[in-house]
């Protein structure tokens, strides 16, 4: 992976310890709305680790492949992510 | 919360696990599309895990709500939730 | 319906325009980001007065449905359309 | 813009008769869920247009840009387009 390690590994351990939190409200029979706006600021953790890793990933190996005369795999590979994110 | 407990304990156990898994392949460096991937996955898993605790509460909490003659607070909250998922 | 007609009409209008734009920027060969960066505001606005007419929805509809003792097909009907929403 | 112009007319043409054909739901006073449902489609619709034309624009403008020595304006065009998919 191109990105800042410790950037990703920061937003992850927060995802993780969300995740932790939102399990522990289930336990507690917490309001259904308090859990469901945890699990949304998760996603939001997740989709910006994910961000961070898809725009390394093009600043370099995408980039690179390009650069040494290939590439239209890496293109296909960030399109089929693409694909996902905007369904 | 209204929703299954069980179901949703399995959805988030589900999540955490894959997040475990993302955390291990940062550190092995794996390549980033792959962790991609799973990112992405993980995130379909909380918002699997958030609609059915959407669900159970309209129809339990919401609706009590309403056939009690109020509502309308319980409506706005989900509302709320409505706004941050269609951002 | 029962959202606010005139604010629906002003919105779908504004997306309305929007697309007649993007028609007019891809005949004219314009920059791709430029198109694509329209067509996400199209569909902001489009989110936006879908948004307004869920909540007129929840607010009537369904919640007259639930206090005359019913309520449960218009819950449904609702909840698949958060599914699309939350895909 | 690089993608396929009939492909994108005829996507953006499907759009605007789906808007329209939205505005007379809105003016027929027909069922909020119905109206919703056909927002929906026509966002997906113009999503589907967005995903082709930036396929087109990473398989030729930012990967000519990168193979002739530069390239880094151009994917960060993309990674915003990306930034405002992934909110």
């Amino acid at each position: 992976m191109q990105a800042d390690k410790k950037q990703i590994n920061r937003l992850l351990k927060t995802a993780y310890g969300q995740l932790e939190g939102i399990m522990r409200m289930v336990e507690d029979d917490r309001y259904c709305i308090d859990i469901s706006n945890q699990i949304l600021a998760t996603e939001a953790v997740l989709r910006r680790a994910n961000k961070e890793i898809l725009k390394a990933h093009m600043k370099s190996c995408v980039k690179n492949a390009i650069a040494e005369g290939g590439g239209d795999d890496k293109i296909n590979e960030v399109i089929e992510i693409l694909d996902k994110i905007s369904k």
